[in-house]
Order: C-alpha cells, then structure tokens, then sequence
C-alpha cells in the first residue's frame, strides 16, 4: 500500500527535528520495500504469534507496526510507529490484543515525513460485522477509484489505497463478505497481496500476477498467511505452499477454501524480491534466496572477470554475491569495509568544514585490508550511484591501488508502481547514463553489471521470454506489468477528512 | 453532542493510573454542560480569537478542545485533550492554523474514561470541497440515522453524533453545500448549536426549540458565532443579536445571510443555562445571568424564610443566591466554606483508616465564621445529593448550631438528553424522596427549594405556562420538547471503526 | 528556601515554548510565598497524609512538590514539577512512598524559568545515616557560606540555600545528629521554617523571630508539623500548638522533644501571611486569617469612606476584606468582577491588532452590575500597579461612573529577603510615587491605603511598638529584622555543579 | 566507571515494562565493555566532532551517552539515556553545547536496571572552577576511598566510581587543578582512560599498566583524545601516536604538554579489546584488530583442524576468525546464520507453549547452506554457554550432519574487575566444566578453544611471558595486575544522596 494521495494537513507533533547530522546516504541510495503481512487464525497465542512474525519481516518496513486481533466478540487494535520490537514485545500490548485470530502489518519508513495516518491494519465496522486488512503491494488504479467513491458520498480517512479497498467492501451489495470482498478485488488494478479478519474468518489474496509475495503456513493445526517464510520460521511453524497468484484463501474453522474467481493470467513474480527485499535466509517461489543471489555473483564472475586481489563487499546486502564472487574467481573474500550497525537515527556533516571532512556514519574502510590492492567491490544493485560514490572514494583514500565495481544486478532505468519506493527516471543512473558514463560517475576502474540473461539464469531460467517474461521485471526492461491508470488520468488531489484525531 | 455509541477497543494510553486519592465529589454533584461552541470569518487572527474565545467558554467543557482554520486553500486541524491554555497558547499551535476563518469546540471532562476520537471540529474533503463542523447539543435521532448510514455503506470513525451529520451531509445528492446541510439538519431531531466552514462560508445553526444557545457578535467587520457573550467579551467584540431558534446564518465575503428552511416553532431555551451552565457575566436570551440569579436568591428567601445567624454559598456557583439571599432576608452573607482552586486531578482518602478522616480536599469549614452560628446554606442546585450531604457534615463538624439549606432550583427528577450529562432517574435524589425525605438524607434542619414559579418568575415571567411552556424544563417536569427516537427504539451497538490511528 | 545562584546551565527540556498568549498579569501583580513544608511520624499512610497536607498548602507553592518517606530501612523519594494533585494522587507514587515517616515540600512557581535541580525535600546519606529536610523561608547569608564551603572542597548540586543547611551539617564534627543540625543553624542567618527527617526523628525548626509559620498537630498519637493549620484541617487531625520561635522539636518514638539552643529574642511573623500568603482558613498566630483580612476591610472604612452605590472585590483575595468593607459602610457587596478559573498557562495578546482589543483572560466585568454605578473596588496589596491599571480600566469600560480603589494593605516600598518573592525596589509603585502620583497612574477618581497602624489595629494591637514591632513588616517600614549578608557582601556568581543528571 | 554503590531509591520512571517477548539471550552471552571516551580541544565544532566520535564509539556503550562542552565562560552539558545517534543528531542540542572545547562518554547498556545518575561526564564547579571528567575503566579502591570521605563530609550524588576521583580533586589543598588531579590519581587504584576539561585544559590520563587504551589524534591543529583509532576516523582526524601508560596530557592553547608522575611499570594492555571490544577496523597498540582476528582463526584452524564441508561464522563478531579459519582450512566460507538487525529491544517466548518452539529472534540457520553438511562453527568466545547451546541447537534442526565449534579465545576462567561487565565465577562455563564438560554441555561433536600461547602468537609474541605476562589475561589465567582492595575488604553499602532531582 502506498501513498498517493497528499496529506496537507501538517504533523506537527512529528515534524522531524532539525538534524545537526543526517544520514551519511550510503544505505539509502536502495529500493524499498513498502510492507509485509502476516495472519494467523485459531491459535491461543494468536497476537504473540504476529508479533513475533512481523519482527521476522521488520526488513519489509521499519515505518511502523500494527496488529489487530479478533476474540470472538470484540475486534482490537495496536498500531504503532517505530519498530515491532520497540512496541509489540511488552505484555500490556500483546494482552490487549486479545482472541485467537490476529493480522499484522510492517510499513517501510519514509525519510523525512511520517505518514501517522497511514499505520495498517485498517478496520471498519462494516454492516456485516467488522473488517480488518492488511496490504502488502501497491494499486494502479486506486487514486481513480477513490475519486468515485467521494464523490458518492464516502469520507476517506487515510491517504492509503488500502483504504480505497476496504471502502469498495464497505459499499458493495452482496450478502456475504467474502463476495464483497471478491467483488471489491475485481475493481482494483495492481499489485497485492492482502490478509483479512472478519468475525469468522481469516482471508488471503494475492495478486493474479503474483507480483508480491505471500505464503501458507502451519502452527499447531492453526493457518498461517506471511510474506516471507522467515516468518513461519521464527515461530517454528511449518511451510506448507505459497498462494497462488489470483487466488484466494479463506480459513475457518471448518478449514481452507480455496477460491479463483478471476480468469487465470501467466504469473509473473517480482524478481527485486531476490535481488534486494527478501531475507536471504527465506525461500521464495521454490528458490532459497540466498543461494540466487550467490549464482548472481557467480555469474557476474563468469561474465566480467577482472585480475584483482581481494573481493570486498557493501555490506550487508552485497556479501552473498562477494561469496558467490570470490568462490567463482578464487580471489579472496574480506570485510574492506566494516559497517557501524548502531545507527537509528542518523547523521551528516553539520557545517562546511566538516562537511569536507567525509565524514562516514555508517561505513568505515578497514584500511589493513585495503591499503596497496587491488579491490573488486561487490554490491547487489546501483539506484541513484550516490551510494557508490562514497563507497568508491573512501576505498581510494584507503589507499585502495585499482577499484573494480560489480554489480550483482541489470541497470535500473525504470520506476516501480507495484510497492516498491523508487526514484523519479530522472534520478536513475541508468537511465541518464551508459556503461562507460556510469563508470566515469562513480569513478572506478571498471564497472560492470549483470545481463538481464545472466539475472535469468541465476534464476534458474535459461533466458529471458520475450513474449511472456517470467518475472517482473520492468525496472529493467520498462515492460510494465498491467496498465497504470492513475498515472496516465489525471488526478485532483483531495485533502484528508479527519472526523477522528488524537493528539 | 455526545457519545453514545460504544468505544470496544481499549484506549489504553489514555487508561487513568489507579488513583491513590480521588476526588472528593464536592464538585461532582452537578449537571454538566456538554460543549461551547465559536466561529470567526474574515479575521486575519481568526485562529487566535478562536483560542480566546474557546478560553472564555472552557466553563462549558473541560476534556478537549479543537480549532480548524482555513487559508483559501487548506483546512488546518489542531485537536487536543485538555484545556485550551494548556495546547491553545503557544505560538507554535497557532501559527500552524493559518487563515482568516476558524471555528472552534471545547468538550466537556467524563470522569475515568476520555474519549479520544470525539474531539471537535471534525473535517471531511468532501466531493464539493472541505467541510468542518462543531457542535454544542445532542441529537435524539442519531443511532438510528447512523445504522442506516452504515448498512449503506458509510463507515463511521467516531462514537459522535456530530458525525452522522457530516455522514449525512457527504451523501446529500443537493449541488450546493448549504443545501447539503440544510438536508442534512432536516433528517436529525434534537438540540444543537452547530458552527460549521467551508471553503468559502462560516455557516451556524440552532435547532428550531432554541435549546441551546448561540450568539452573533463582531469585530472590526468580521461576524462571529459564539455559544455565549463572554466569548465575545474577551476579545473586546461588539455583541450583534442572538441566533434565532431554526435560523441558519451563512457568513460569506459578501455579508451575511438568514435561511429558515423549517417549519416555525414556540421557542423554549433551556433553563439550566441560567441556574448553573452559563457564566455569570453572560447574557443569556436578553437577560443578565448573574441578575437572574440573585433573583433566584431573593424568590427563595421569599418563599421559605428563617431565622438564621448568616448566609453561607456553597461555592463558586452559590454564590450569587447567596448574594440574593442574604440582601432580601437582611442576614449577613459570610464565606464560611474556602475552596482550594488548585485542584487539577484530585483526590481521595486512601485506606479505610484515611476514609473515616473525611478528608476535604476541595472545600474546607471556615471554623471562626460557621462555629456557633445557625447558617443557611445556598446552592444552586441538587442533583444526587452526595455533595449536599458532605458540605452538611463539614458545617455541623465546623461547630454550626443549625443548617438550613436553600436550593436556588426545583428537585431535578428527570434526565436530559440534549447535551446534559445527567444521571439515570434513579440516582437522581428528588425522583426518589419527598421533601421530608430528601431533607433527612441530606441531614439538615430545614431544607426548601425554589419553586417552579418561583423558578420563572426569577426569570421574568409571571408563572409556567402549563400550555406552551416558555423553557425546556424537563429535568423539573418530565416534559421533553422532542420526540426521543433513540431511547425508545433498539439500537444495536456497534464497534467502531478504526481507518486511522495514531499512538 | 531560594535560588540564589545563578544556573547557568540551559535546562532545554523545560525551556518554555514561545507563547502566543500569555498571562495578562491579572494575577501577577502579587508577592509569591516561596514554600510550604509538612512532616508526620509514626503513621501508617505518612505518605499519604503528607500529599493530602501538601495539597492544602498549595497555595504556598505552585511550582513543584515533593515528599520522602522513611520505612525503618531506606528512604524514598518522589520529587515531580507541577501540582500535588497531578503527580502525588496515584497509588503508584504514594505506594512507593514506604514507610512510617515522611516530610513534603511545595516550591512556588516561578515565571518562564522553571528550576527543576531545586525540588525539595533534599536528602543526603551522611555519615551517621539519611538526612532529608524541607524548607519554607530564605536565608540571607547563603552565598557567603557556600563560597565558603566550596573552598573546603564540597560540591553543590543545586543552587537552594537549603543545600548549604545539608552540607553544614554533613560537615560538622558533632557526634549525634541533632547536635550537627543544631550547630549547621546557629552558622545560619534568615528566616525558615525546617522540617528534617532521620532514620530515627522527624525534627522541626523555626527561625529565632518566628518570622515563618510553622505548627504542631496530631493524628491518632502521631505529631504533625505543617506550615498552616488548613493542613491539619484536611486529615482532621487537632491543632496542638504552634513552634515557637527558635524551636526546635525533636519527635521520636519515644515522644517529642523541645530544644531551645539559640538566645531568645523578640519574636515579629511576617505580616504578609495575614494580608496575603496564608489562607482564609488558616489560623496563624492564635488568629483567624479571614477574620484579620474581614477587620482590615472595616478598619479602611471607617479610615477612608466614601459615597457609593456598591463594593466590588478583586477576584479572589479582596473578597474578606470588601465583605468587611461593605459591612461597616453599608454598600451592597456585589461580584462585579468575574474570574475565569480554567487558566493553567495562560495567555495574552498576540499580534499588535489583537493587544488592543484589550484581551480579558483572567477577568471580566459584570457590566449588569457596574454599569452607571460608582464603584468602591477592594484590593488586599498593591505591588506594581500593573494589575490596578487594567482592572480599573475594564471598570470604566464596562460603564463605571466612579471607582474609588481601596487597599487593605499599606504602600510596599521595600523588596523581601526572607522567603517572599518581590520585585526589585524600584518596580515596587509605592517606591515611586506618592499617594496623589499613584493615584494618577493607576487612574482611579479615589485612592487610598489602609495606615500602618489601621494594620497593627486590625491585628489586634493598638499600635506599632516603633522600639520593638511586633511584627516582620520592612516591606511597609523598611526596618528589617535581620543583617542582610550576602546582599551587603559582594558575591561570585558561581556556575551549578552537575554530578548525577537526568534528560 | 562503574556502578558499585547500590541505587536502592527506586527508579521507576524507568522500570521496564513487563516484556512479553525479551531478549533470546543470543548476544548477551559476550562480555561487555563498559564505555568509551572522546575530548576535542580548540576547533569551532568541538561537540559536533564529539558526538560523531561518540557515535563511532557506540560499540563500547549503548546505554547513555554525554557530551560536556565550554565556551571559555560557561561549562554546557547535555546527558541523555539512549544511543549518540537518537540524541545527539539534531541541532538543538549540538547547538546548546557551545564553545571550541569538549569531552563526550558513551556507557555500556546493563540488562532491566538503568542506572540513570551516572551518566557521564560528571561536572562541578570546584574552587579553582569547573571541573568535567569522563572515564574508560574501573576503579579496584573506589568504595574504600568513598567511605572515607563521607565520613569527611562529602556528600555523593551517582553511585559511580568516577565521582570518587572528582570528590578527590574536589578536597586536594593544592593550588593548580593539574596537581589536583594528580594528587587524586595517586590515591585510586585499578584501570582508567580519563579525559577531562576545565576552563583552561583538556587533560587525558591512562593508568600505569595501560589497562584501557586512549590515543591521541589531530584535526585541523586541534588535539583529539579518544578510545579507539575508529574515532579520528569518522572525523577524518589524523592519528598521532597512544597515549602511553601512566601518562597524563595536557592541551592547552600553547600546545600539549606531558606529565609522568608516577612511578613506570611494565605495561599490560588488555587482551579482550583485540578479542571482542574493539572495533574490527580500529588500529589498536600497533595492530590491526582485524588482523588479529583473523590470525585467531588461523592459529585455531592449525591447532585443532577437523574434516568438514564448510566454516559458519557465529554473526557478527565470529566472521573474522571465521575467514581466518576458511582461508587456512581450505574449507569454505558461507553465511549459515543471518542476523536480524532490527533488535532494539527485543524478545522472548511468552507463553510456554510458545517457549517450546524455541523462537529465533535475532539468529536464523539458513537451511539452504546447512542442511546435510559438516560445518565449523566459529566464534569469538564462550562466557556462560548460553547462546553457544541455542546456535548449535538450530544448526542441529536446520539438518547439520555434525557441528564442530571453533573458539577464537582460550577459556574464560575468571571475573574481572577492570571495566569489563563479567558474570560471578560460577556462571562462567569454563570455570565449571573441563573441556570434554563444556563439549557435552554445548552438545557438539567437537570442541576446541585456541590456547593461551596460540593467542599470544596471534597478538605477534612467540608465547606468554609467565614472570611478566605482556597482557593484561585475567579471564584466562587469574593473573590479576593490580590489588582488588574493595572486594577484599569490607565495604557497607551506602544510600544514594539526591539532593538534586528531576522527574
């Protein structure tokens, strides 16, 4: 889920704090992520048991938490800025969310602005009963919709699409709440894969593309519905199959159903879970990813090759293909380049003195390993460059003889819609350069990325389908997925209604 | 307005800590008022007089208060529990209320529970644009409309019934917004002062009874709306006329504008106005509060004389019956009971053996003036009598020879439900004993109230027109002006629904 | 006790916010007491008794509170910025207050400044064991001895002279505790009213001229030390005794002790207490407050009549003493003035536009009753005229045809030193203009002072004793009864030790 | 600095919270440093520079951290629980600590208690002037020495042993602050990295044996002090030279004088800085750490090989040593453990039947790299056990074959007392198993630590010296450098003094 609409209204209480120091920038020059889900349904332990699964998917979103849990009787309902850790492991919160069925929700964190309004699950006390939701993935057509909906009469309290959804619910005419539901899902374009709590159920859907992640999984008897399998793993819970794209699975007590009410679409995966997003300990769509991501670095070694001493990855994303790099090549592996993982909020430089200092937050050269080599530098993808820059430069001030620059994924030259934080085209390196153009931006002795066939094949696949491309992969290729209809209308942007607050 | 849906999720944050001392319920045995209402239009200080305003009628609520303001481009929202000076003084909530049009709320203190999502003004984007609306009064139709609104889909955020009206409104299919809201006021039944701003309009509205009041006034050419005078005193504004009773005044750059779109009805403003809600210093329907008052002093010592050493007020609110009193009997009016006004939470005994102390934590027997003397205690009004019982304990304590006590109101027998938070008939002391028996429970020597004539011709009519009373007075006659919808039907409670949150 | 030293440090937390509207200084226009002390030995809910007390004596300190309490072990303390009843009313602050024995303290507030190392009662673990201690007064030779003791190597943590009492008698050689406190005060010079806890006493001490209050009750056999009797009042427990001047009262389990260590001399109390700082129902000095302030009323009757239609009070000191007034005059006393009491912070004008408005936060005229009237307004001190000059000018705005300002206090032409917070002698209006001058500036047709003999009149003297005043009154003589030390020394400012901090 | 003086008020605005989940227990296993120090001396961002060095000194403290800066008039200080980077990055506070000199402190994080008073540095205002000092290290006499001076009057505020030496140069008769400070030296024993400021001097000390390092670096022409190189790095300081055992240096605007007035000994630097604290890229006594690590590794691969598929380092600490061992082994390395970095607080089971699932909260086996293999598992040390036992566990059920355990330090046999936050010997594995013990206890096929000899050669010796060890090795032998005269002697725990307090 994502925010489309504007929130003019200003925040006050969360207006950032000058910063003296800011963020050295050498992890944000990355593609985010924008959420995870999780979902459990008839267990006692039921908001312990998301909690902890969330605090598996916390590298989905560290903006904010929610959980909402469901007794019988009662829905309640925490949700919170900050870290699943920070919020969700003291007693008084789990023991408020009581019931044996519960859904939760990680929201990656924005820089700057936090959108408070935004925290998921959404609930709504629906004629029906009430309804909880959680999305993980963004819609293309919701901006459109939400138009539609005010002007009928519906007053909407988030600037979340997720909300557009649950509105569609609210408004449908079908008797039972799975049909609305159904019957919202087929209003909507894009990307999602969504958890739902009714007073008897616990839902999944997933996208017909399967573009996000979701997982079913078993604890006990009890289902489990997660973005990633590190989260049936925390709780020792079994893994039982992804969901299928298109599908929807509705538990309760009398078991699973399995529902497919739209017509089936070839699948088509989103390939950055692999690159950059999933845990490398996860296994996604059959593949352990952080198997995929050492072929990619093996691949990089079979397809650019370069005499050098020593492999030195950006951490922390980067070790598996230096792994995979230096294994392929023989050239030892080393930590060139140690990482201050104290860092919450961050920092920069506070005046033009300093400035010039470079000073370096969260990236240190280990100068004994650096100092008279030659180094390949080994990261998974380059977004902006900004990242590399830094990094290059502080590799050269360690004394660093050459610099060879890997990178363990194609050029980016197209933005995301479907959940995932990119920049404007404008910003992306690769679209404002080629090869040689980025070498020279970065300045290093030689750069070279992935081939979009070479990507494949660590995949598994041994290339890519032209006609019908087995992955999502437009951030590449610039070949988009489903229409985007909320880019190419033209939108008004409305302001937020707040018939409740608190402050 | 008030609350009558179900709040189910636990507000935990706001849970109030076990209190160790309590209050002593020397100022609990009274009605309350619900709320004050204000609006300015076409003030470069619009927020700022707003604050003020809202200032002077903290009396009218004490648990929250609200201001949304508007630039010509933007509504701006600051919500907050407590009171105005506390979130309303500084420069830096103001400023963010940028505009030349506000309105503003102030929400009376529940005693344990705080209902966070109730705070006023609400705000919605519209179809047609922003609206904002505040609200003194409640609606005796409002569950009802409400189950409607839901099974067509409206999901409300708040347990207000303000927010049926705003529902209502978004869903009116009228092309202008007065219309929209005329449409709106037209389905809801009850009392109300209602300020509301648009995009282009301050608009107010009093229900067509007159139950609860609302003023027009001005200031350097800029209309005002304020539920009492000293709202305008205290920003030195000109006091124009009142609202009528089923007017809706819509203030535009081009002037000011009367509709009344409903059928004429007697008018009958509620009589609890002048005995306790409104200020001393306010004028009330033409008349002086402070004067009717006194004259409430002075009918009753008319009516039930005695001979007695000095007039004592049960204070603050005694005071000016007192005053009365004592002038028309010729017995010195004395403060025999001192109030600590530093009471913000307060206080009980803690252990049995503190409890048989009887601790008094808000007043305290003026020894040297009530020891040996036969007093006459005035109030302005009885509601359970806990109070009663404890301030005549305090004074038989202190060394009085004889109490007397003096009620400048008839025995309340009947709950309200037009925004005064009553209790149910049966703590209600004068639904449960005569005269006699109150005057023993109490425990005083003599015990006399005002009577209902008594009661008008304090107010300036010769005596209760039986036919078309001249005032709401249910509360002293079971006589209630409206139908009452809810109470009489089945509503189903409902959970509420939960779009955004914050914590 | 006070703050003597300069606190360099910045306490940003607490640094206030830039207000929009401040206070309109209706009130400030008052001398400030600067403390209230309390102390109970040998009863089970010592705590609680002590915040009830505490509570009672708010008055006295408005800035914040504090209590510790002795359990036969160890010695806890609470110690909170604000009011009594908003930190010391939870059964969570109260229950960790253990113990048998416990000693409290209130601190007024000061304006814009908060001085948060300052909260008393302090406590230190000396050699022989715990020593706390709480104190209502100022010394006048603090500075001196601190610089003293900082050369001999202690370390201050806070900027109060009732530190330097602490380290004064850690530093004594004197082998019995009583002993090292009776030797810190005979190195001490002011005034101040002590209460101190030990592992095994609760001790008071009064200054030699009595200049501050301090009493003895009882409670179910325990003793009580309180600042007033409204103190007892509020626990119901029985006035005994007052401490007499240079009394000190040991009480321990074995009963209570009276030492007189220091030369006798004549005792003067503060005057101040009687006109001002004291509550109505307080009894000082044999005397009852209200009564005192009701006979100056009288006496400046019959001092300075005048021809009226009505006496009006200054909200909410003037009241005794205008009831007093109008009594011996025979104008009818009315409440022509209003008093908002929702003000916590408060307010004031904000732009230039809005302070001519002439903005009333605190005040309003009751124009029904002022309006063509001639006006006798009653006042109990004037300090800087400040307050005078608008109150008189809201008289005449609201339609006062003449106001005759009548003072129950004479001129204040001289600053204190001995626990009251005064302005510098040259903002006092009394240093600075003769009667006719501060007639003219506060605007009135007529003013006039109570004499210092109508003073000592109503105090039940026939006179002032010009060898040997029977009271502390240098504000009005400028006879103070003290050498003033460290004022007449020259003194380095010293910059605030900060061994143990909090943020 | 450490906390030796028990807190026995309660703490409680700082209790934690009941925690549902904790800690898995995973990390505490490891010894913790207790903090880390930083001066800067005449540069115009002294406290930017300060709080960046702090931050990359965050590994050897996360509870709190301080920051003491002077303008050349006034001493500022600020001192906040939490990281450098949460508190320390906005301008508001950077720009409260004005002036071109400053001292900072980061603390080690204790587990449930936070002991808020001794955040460093200290500051007081003594005689000569302001004093600041923070402190690297422990003190063995601290208690002995304390109780003497209360006995002389010195009253104590924090319960650290830091205050002890400030106390001590408090009292010292002699006429410049540098001989204070020496004169307080001479009388403490144990381990000490000091830096302290006064209005004239930034002054660094470093015990005789050299326990704890500090170097000296150079920005700009401004002398730096600080823990480790990592330090100077951040800032892009130039490193000078150590600052050697039993020196003192003094900064000053004419330059940097050195000061040795102790008698020379032989120097023993700590081991365990190489072994866990310091940071992997610091440069610590000559040696790289990294290096050291590594050399670890491989001096274990030689010592005790064993035939197996592939080396797991134990994140983050254990990866070192790990590439050591694979690069001597021959074996590969692979990331069979990922880490979870979002803890901040964390996590444990709640219920017991969650408990029995055996949550993952900060570690996850990466099946993928484990299953059906042969794996060495290397880590940097074993204290209880603890965590050892869980990580073979999961190796275990993730489906390794057999699990040998490689420790990259000898067994820890001994407490220490220098600085190092150790458990009570009987919690300490080693002390209580022989080595076939501890491999039955942890539950692997194969165990080995590296010998005390292998150590010494990793660290460049030929073996340990036994007459004159060339490391301070405690853990490991019982060798203790200095006298322990607090725990061999007598000491009454004493109550914290609080005469300053804020809440």
């Amino acid at each position: 889920m994502s925010d489309q609409m504007q929130l003019p209204f200003p925040l006050p209480s969360q207006a950032p704090e000058p910063a003296y120091f800011q963020d050295d920038g050498m992890d944000d020059d990355k593609l985010r992520e924008e959420c995870g889900v999780f979902g459990v349904f008839g267990h006692n332990d039921a908001a312990a048991l998301t909690a902890l699964g969330l605090h598996a998917l916390q590298h989905r979103g560290q903006e904010a938490a929610g959980i909402v849990a469901y007794d019988g009787e009662h829905f309640h309902s925490e949700r919170r800025l900050g870290l699943v850790g920070d919020h969700f492991s003291s007693a008084k919160v789990i023991d408020r969310l009581i019931g044996d069925a519960a859904i939760g929700h990680v929201r990656y964190s924005t820089t700057g602005e936090t959108i408070l309004r935004n925290v998921q699950p959404l609930f709504a006390d629906l004629w029906g009963g009430g309804f909880a939701v959680a999305h993980n993935g963004n819609l293309t057509n919701a901006i459109t919709l939400r138009n539609e909906l005010v002007r009928d009469g519906a007053i909407f309290q988030s600037t979340s699409d997720t909300e557009t959804i649950l509105q569609l619910v609210a408004r449908s005419r079908k008797p039972r709440v799975v049909e609305r539901f159904v019957e919202a899902l087929s209003q909507i374009q894009g990307a999602y894969a969504l958890v739902a709590l009714t007073n008897k159920k616990l839902i999944g859907a997933r996208d017909p593309l399967g573009i996000r992640p979701l997982v079913l999984g078993k604890l006990a008897g009890a289902p489990i519905l997660a973005s990633e399998t590190v989260a049936l793993d925390i709780i020792g819970a079994q893994f039982v199959r992804e969901i299928e794209p298109g599908e929807i699975v509705v538990c309760t007590k009398e078991g699973i159903e399995s529902i497919r009410p739209f017509p089936q679409q070839r699948v088509r995966p989103c390939v950055f879970e692999y690159i950059y997003f999933a845990r490398p300990d996860s296994v996604v769509g059959g593949k352990s990813v952080y198997n995929v991501r050492k072929r990619l670095g093996q691949e990089l070694a079979r397809e650019s090759a370069v005499e050098a001493d020593v492999v030195i990855p950006v951490p922390d994303s980067g070790v598996p293909a230096a792994i995979g790099y230096a294994a392929e090549s023989g050239i030892p592996f080393e930590l060139g380049i140690i990482r201050n993982h104290y860092v919450g909020r961050t920092f920069i430089e506070p005046t033009q003195h300093i400035r010039q200092l470079g000073v370096k937050l969260k990236h240190n050269a280990n100068r004994a390993i650096v100092e008279g080599k030659r180094i390949i530098l080994v990261d998974d993808s380059v977004v902006r460059g900004t990242t590399s820059i830094k990094i290059v430069k502080m590799m050269y001030e360690a004394g660093a003889k050459e610099v060879h620059m890997r990178v363990a994924s194609p050029p980016i030259t197209h933005s995301d819609f479907y959940g995932i934080d990119t920049p404007e085209r404008e910003q992306l390196l690769a679209s404002n350069y080629d090869l040689e153009g980025m070498r020279a931006y970065i300045g290093v002795d030689s750069l070279a990325f992935i081939s979009v066939d070479g990507l494949y094949r660590a995949m598994g696949f041994t290339h890519r389908d032209q006609q019908n491309p087995q992955l999502t992969d437009h951030c590449f290729t610039g070949d988009y997925p489903t229409p985007l209809t909320d880019r190419d209308g033209e939108q008004r942007t409305r302001q937020l209604s707040l018939l409740a607050e608190i402050a």
